[in-house]
Parts: structure tokens; sequence; C-alpha cells
């Protein structure tokens, strides 16, 4: 395999992916997966449009004191100056500045139609501001990259207009011109055929950007690479407008696996599958079973007959190792990997499991019986932590028993509805009852729980509910459908996740609930009481 | 656009595309789809294996009663004769002859480790066995395909052994010698190097099948036939083992849009996306929203500024007329929302604005503060036809008025947690109280809210809850979080999404469900009462 340093691997989620329909990401979900892409060893995070968007100009704000990214730089994308308008006058293209983002992306109109029809201006003020603003975030010290939007269908109209944009960039400073394949149309041998020749008439770096809508995105991001872009641009599990970008984890895999051409840090492919359902957690996004490379189905046989000679030949009927993108090709009852990924995971967690072969066993058995159930524990590290200590030490943690709980929630004519729960439960050696009340009825639990416990554990006052998550899953045998709850939960030093899962969505918070709180008091290194 | 009479459309999704994960279909459910295929005018549908699969045999024993096929001919799949057997001799063989078919396509294989370590005997042997029953079947009438099974791996290991078995084949008969990625593996500039290759070495007329593991087979497909191969093979909606098929769909529009190649009879890819749902609708697979040219988003846009132009000028929008493959575009109200995108949703709902400024003027601003208020109306289409309605009426469709409503979820040791949920209205002119009880605290609502109208709305039984979603916002300026629920609600005839915001969960819930029902009812053009 040959290693490449300089070929970029750069990820659009939180920016373009963001744009898909019913997709909607909150600053902590943007914060959360940019710590997944630095994790996969991508190069570049365009973290959003800031200026322009309020979450995005809070998501940078934030990052700068929130996120310690090791291999990966953030992104601000922004559009060109306005026309008429000097680039530092421009506040869009200040907010740009002032996000702290080492590296801008400027998106810059290509294609002379969208020029004049669009932004209604004309070819050579277009050009004038591609120049300014490029020049602009270079003197301000930003390594600067223009995205051409529309670039394939504009070099199909008027090649020598689009070509000259690239020029004008490259020559203002911009280390590299993205072309755009903006509505998704283009096939591979095209995409191949314009990006040699925009490469051989402009002498610019280019990089690619593709869309999915002829089901051709990965293909045609391979073709420009073959063609020789240094920049590939794709998004996480292909999210997207319309049929989405191209999925950049297949594009990075197929590089890797079948073109020996290492784009990530050595070692890094093998977390794509962890991170690809991570982050279908986080957008709650269901993944999709056939996803190549890492999707539940991508190495599940129909074994029947061939079962034996799988096992012995497994190459002769697989095209890759799936282990090679963190995959696995057994599939029996979870998605969740055999005991390796338990050792790895315990590693990780600070727990050495190696030689433990019978706990390890227990483990990996609960886990894949749990997953079978609804549960999910790539997104819950603190209950997988909770469940990997109770096999561990024997039993869990005692801090409390709990002996009922109750929720009503209440609508008169001319006032909001209302929560009001009621927790009993034994701690500190006594009864302890308390009433909560709160905007829904997760939060009125979540007051009662306190309630009960604090004059026992007073160290629960610094834990903050954050976000919690709902998602339905319709059970794959017949049996109802039953309710996946995620709940983050917060101290001063950070935040951590627990899962529930149950036919009653109150419940399945519950004892979300119950296992944050809990996980809080252990993190704490609280003694039971 | 240049009509070709000679370039097959083999559609395999009876037979491989049924290998997927959870699909199974009844012999009903393939004479359906075989129908909807010969609409689609595909020209070859392979039905199954008749003889290895109970199901197969008999679904070509009532497709040569019950289908009266207009452009498509029926293939059965089926096997080599056995080592060491003569063709007629091997009942499977026989088979393929007893079904019927005029054509049968015959799997082979064409890897030497294969033939060795999984068939077990020599290559010799499996040439002979290749030979034999292609020309017993030619003998027998039939028209012969070859499924050069693993034909790409194959060649790689020993490309001699593979050209032979594709010779062996011609030379016994077989009219089209289909080279199968059965482990989906290959990127498209391979394909097209070992199409031309094997096109040049043998001369045989080849067709192709290829297997999504690389997120390629869409444009593998294009660079065979870009290579010469005379017939392509897939799968509607992509179906498949692993990471599915060949999407038929999109390398049919590609191949027909993109390339001007005629390969439907005339007008007959317009019928692509209503076929695409229909066949989902029978297999159970939801759609896939992203899925190339027939998915629900393949032309939705998010409308925002660029609202007003793309109502100028679709064309610099889109990649290609959605009304050539049936599909429609539609604009997504998002946040972003502007007058142009509502005129423009407005339409597509059959309502005209056109001319009603002050119309247009207050549902804008009116979908503007809601959905700062953390409501979406991007994936709850019913829910702004109802607002788009009340504007445009001046009042809301009166079907009831609610006067209460609360829920109880409760706990107590060793019993799962239950709701029930007490509601009080107005319908029909009287006061209407009903209890209703679920597995959690929406079910529970939505019982007692059908309890309450169904005596007055018997209409309402024939509607169902489906899916709802949660999801919760932080709100950017320090207020409280809120929740927003998305419930989506089926009829006979489809489905529609409803959206409820509020601080308390239960309450956003409620106002969904209400909005789905006020919806269904409006839908079935029911009269208040």
């Amino acid at each position: 395999m040959t290693a490449s340093s300089t070929f970029q691997v750069y990820d659009t989620t939180l920016r373009d992916g963001a744009q898909q329909e019913g997709l909607s990401l909150s600053v902590a979900d943007k914060l959360t997966i940019a710590t997944h892409l630095d994790d996969l060893g991508v190069g570049f995070i365009e973290g959003g449009w800031p200026g322009a968007i309020p979450k995005d100009t809070e998501f940078f704000r934030r990052a700068a004191s929130e996120l310690s990214l090791r291999t990966a730089q953030l992104a601000a994308f922004g559009a060109t100056r306005k026309a008429g308008v000097a680039a530092a006058d421009d506040p869009q293209v200040r907010a740009l500045v002032d996000s702290l983002a080492p590296v801008v992306t400027l998106v810059a109109k290509s294609d002379i139609r969208h020029v004049e029809r669009a932004l209604r201006t004309s070819g050579a003020e277009n050009l004038a501001m591609v120049r300014d603003t490029v020049a602009f975030l270079v003197a301000e010290g930003r390594q600067v990259f223009l995205d051409a939007e529309h670039f394939f269908d504009g070099y199909r109209t008027d090649p020598a207009y689009a070509l000259e944009v690239a020029r004008v960039a490259v020559e203002a400073g911009a280390q590299v011109v993205a072309l755009c394949d903006t509505n998704g149309g283009m096939l591979p041998s095209a995409i191949a055929d314009v990006v040699h020749a925009v490469g051989q008439a402009t002498g610019a770096p280019l990089g690619i950007h593709c869309h999915n809508d002829t089901g051709c995105a990965v293909a045609n991001s391979l073709a420009a690479v073959a063609a020789g872009v240094v920049q590939v641009q794709g998004t996480l599990n292909g999210y997207g407008e319309r049929t989405g970008n191209a999925d950049l984890l297949a594009v990075v895999a197929n590089l890797e696996l079948k073109l020996g051409h290492r784009v990530l840090p050595e070692g890094k492919l093998a977390e794509a599958t962890r991170i690809a359902h991570a982050v279908s957690e986080i957008t709650n996004v269901p993944p999709y079973s056939r996803q190549p490379y890492v999707g539940a189905s991508a190495f599940a046989h129909k074994a029947g007959l061939h079962a034996s000679a799988i096992k012995v030949d497994p190459d002769l009927y697989q095209h890759a190792d799936p282990t090679t993108v963190g995959n696995d090709m057994r599939m029996l009852v979870s998605d969740m990997a055999g005991r390796a990924s338990i050792e790895l995971k315990g590693r990780e967690l600070g727990y050495d499991l190696a030689g433990q072969g019978d706990l390890v066993t227990r483990i990996t058995e609960r886990v894949k019986s749990l997953e079978a159930a609804g549960y999910t524990f790539e997104a819950a590290d603190a209950s997988f932590e909770l469940l990997l200590r109770e096999e561990a030490d024997g039993v869990r943690p005692g801090y409390f028993d709990v002996e009922s709980w109750r929720v009503i929630t209440e609508s008169r004519p001319g006032v909001d509805a209302l929560s009001e729960a009621t927790v009993k439960l034994l701690a500190g050696g006594a009864r302890q009852v308390a009433v909560g009340e709160g905007n829904g009825p997760v939060n009125a639990l979540d007051q009662a729980l306190r309630g009960a416990l604090l004059p026992v554990y007073p160290e629960l006052a610094k834990l903050q509910l954050v976000d919690f998550k709902v998602r339905i899953l319709d059970a794959s045998s017949g049996t109802d459908a039953v309710t996946r709850v995620l709940i983050e939960t917060a101290d001063a030093r950070g935040t951590w996740t627990t899962v529930g899962v149950g036919a009653n969505l109150v419940e399945a918070s519950w004892q979300a609930l119950v296992d944050g709180l809990t996980y809080g008091l252990l993190r704490a290194a609280v003694t039971p009481r």
C-alpha cells in the first residue's frame, strides 16, 4: 500500500450532510460528530457556515474551547463577498475570519448561467469576488479551498469561464479548487475527462465533491482521484440533500482496500463501522443495512449450503476482510462484533480483559442478547461500562433500590401541560419518597429521582440531564415495537450516554435515567451509602 | 436518443433480489412483481430456481397460466448438471425444462478455485458440465444464457480458465455469457478492462451482473455497457444479498437519460417511480428515500434563498427532469422559507397561491415563527397543509374541541410499566369522555382520543399510527429545551406526517396526534359532525 501524506480526506457531514431531508443537528450533536471524525482520522472537518446560520456560528465558538482535535483541521464554509462590496466589509466574510477556523472553504459560482441568473451579476464581477475574497482570507492567515459550485454543468456550458474561476482562485492563493457536481448528474467517465482537462488547463490542485443522483457518487469520486484530484469530499453515511453526498467511508475504503492508496492514518479504517453506527444514533437516521462496507448486511451471508465452504475459505466468498473496516462477517445476533471488540472496548474504558476469557464470554453474551432486544452500546458507553463492571464485580453498584414510580401528565384548558412524578426508593438505609414536577414526564421523573436521592447523595446536584433521544424500533420477529431511549448526562468534566429499552417510552427513559445518575456517582467515586 | 433493439434489460429481483436479508416473497407476490416488471418493459424476468426451491417451481407453474406478459420473457435459473451425470438425467436440469420458461439462465463456476474447492471437481469436468448442459437445453428449444459466477475473481486468478468457460458456453449455443461480480468487490475501471479483454478473446456476446459491495454496482454496470456488453442484469430497488445487486432502475435511467441509449420501450421509464414504490409495498421493505431517481427525496430541494431561482430555472438546479422517471420535484419548507417556496409548496399540494399576496405573507410569517419555535414542516407536509387551509379558509376544520386530557404511567415492582390516558372533548354535539390504555403515553392517548371520537367518526377506525419520532431541540438562547414530535399516520391509501412541539413531550405528541387524525378525516372528505 502506498501511503500518501498529501492526499486530503475532507468531510462535510456537518455542513452539506446536514442538508439531508429530516436531519437536524444540535450544536452538541455537531461537536460529538466532529470528535468521531477526528477519531476516524480525516484531514478536514467542515463545521458549517458561520455568520449565515446562528447554530454554526455557535459551533465554531464552542469548538474553539471544547474540541481538541488530533488529526483534523476545522474548515468554515462560506460564500465569496457580495457583488460591489469589499471583502473586508462583507459581514459574512468577516464571520469566516471570526470563526477562528484555520481553513476556509469558499463556495463560488463557476457556471456562467448561475452567475447571471441566480447571482444576477456579471462574469467579471464574479471573478473579482473570487479573487478578492480568497486574497483577503489568505492575508488573514487562513488556508483557503474553493468549492466551485455547479462546476461540471458550468464546464459543459462555458468551459472557458469555468476554467477561469479555477485559475483566478489559485492565483489569489487558494490551495485546492474542489470541482462540485452540485446537481449530481455526472457519470464516472465524464468526471474523469473533465478533471483531466481542468488539471491540464489550469495546473490547479483539484478536489472533488459529488452527489449521488445517478447512484455513482462513490465511483465518480474514485474516477476523479484516478484523474488526479488531491482532495476528496464526502459525508458519513452519505448524508446529504436529495440522494445524498458521496459516502466518504465507501470512498476511503475503496481507495485503501481496492486501490492500495492509504488516505487515513494507519489502522483508522477499522473504526469505520463503529463511527458510522455511532453517528446514525446521533442523527437519529436509521442505519442503512445495505450500506457498503459498514452496513449490518454488508458481510452477512445467507449461509445455507455454503456455510462450511465459507468457514474454510472466507476469501472465496467475500470481497474484503470485514475486520479491515471494523465490520464482522458473522452478524449472528447483533451488529456489535464479538469478543475481540469487547476486549478492545474494555481497554478503551480502562479495563484490561486480556486473559479473562470467562468474563469476556459473559459480557459478549449479555451484549448480544441485549442488542437483540433493541439496546445499543455503540452510542451508550456509560451503560456498557456499568454492564462490564457488573459482570466483573458480580454486582451492580448499590447506590439505591427503586420501589416504584408514577408520572401523571395533564392538560387543562388554557394551561400548559404539566407532568408530575412520584418516586419511592431505598437509599442511605431509609425509605425516600419524593415528588417532582417537570415540563415533561422524563424531566418530572428526573426531578423526583434527584429529590429522593439528594439527601443521601448531595453530589448529584452537579449532574444535569442534557439530552435525550427516542427511537422506535420495530422488532424483527413479529413482537411489538420497542422504544429505545438514549440519555446524555453531564457533570462539570464532561458528558456520558446511557440507554434504556422497553415497550413503554417512559419506562425506557427511566432505565436510562437511573443508569445515567448511577454512572455519575461512580464517576465521582462516591461510595454507596 | 439511439434506440437499441438488441440490448437486453434482465431483471433478477425474483431470484437474486429475493436473497436479501429479511425479504421473503410468496408466489402471489412474485406474480405481481412480474406484472410490474412487464409494465416497465424489461426484456427478461428471472423468476427463480425451479426444481431447487419448491416455491419457485410453483411460480413457473402458475406463471404459465396466470401471467400474460407483453414485453418480457420469463427466465428459469439453475445450475449446470452435476459432475458425472448426463444433463438429461439430472433432475435439476429437467426441472428447468419442465418450468416451460422460454429462457434458461445457467449458473456456472468460472473461478478455478471454486471449481476445485467448492464444487470439488476438475476444471475439465466443469467445462464438460457447461458444454453438455447448454447443449441439452438448446436442443430442448430453450434460449440459454450463462451466468459465469465469480467471473472477475476467477479471471484474476486464472484468466485462461475463466475465458475457456465463456468460450465453451458460446460454442455449445449460449446466447449471452453474463460476467458476474458475485462477491461485489470490483470497481468500474477494472470491470471495463476485463469485459473488453473477454470480448476480444472470445467474441462472445457478454452480459454483466454486479453487486454493490463497493458502492459501485451502478457505475460498474455502466462501465461494462461502455465496454460492449449487450445484457445488463439488476434488481428493482437494488434488492439483493449483503449490500444488494445493481439497482436496475438507476442503471436504466442513466443509460437512457445520461447516455442517450434507449433500452426500454418508449415512455416506459416514466413508470419507474410508481413501480419502485409499488414493489416496496409488496416486499414490505421501507422505500429508501435517498434512492437515485425514484426516492422520495431524489428531487427534493431545501428551498430557502434559491426558491425563486428554482421556480424560474428548474433545470439549473436538477440533473434531470423528474417526470422522465415518474418522480416529482418537491420543495421542502424549511426555516429559510421564503414566499416563493411557500407558493411552490402550495402548488404541489393543489393550492394556487399566485396572486394571493396577503395570504402568502400570512402563511410565510406563520411558518417562520413556528419554525423558530421548533416546528419543522419539511418532514410534516400534513401539518403544513392544515396550516395553509386554516389561513386560506380562516378557520381550522372543526371536527372536535378538546376539553382536557391526562396520562398516568406507573411502574410497580415486578410489573411492566403501563400507561393510562383520559380524554374529554366535544364532538357530534355531545361531550365525549374516554379512557385508553397503552404500552406508552402516546399509545394510551391515541387509544383514548379514538375512543372518544369513534362514536362520532367511525371513519377513524381505518387510521393507524405507524411511527413516531421524538427530538429534543436545544434552544439557542438560554430558554428551556423544547421537544419536537413527528407522528406518521396511515390509511389504506398512504401515510402522512404531522408535527407537534412543546416543552412537554406528551403535549407535543398530543398536538401531532390531533393533527394526524384531523388530516385523516379531511383527506377522507369527512364533514364535521
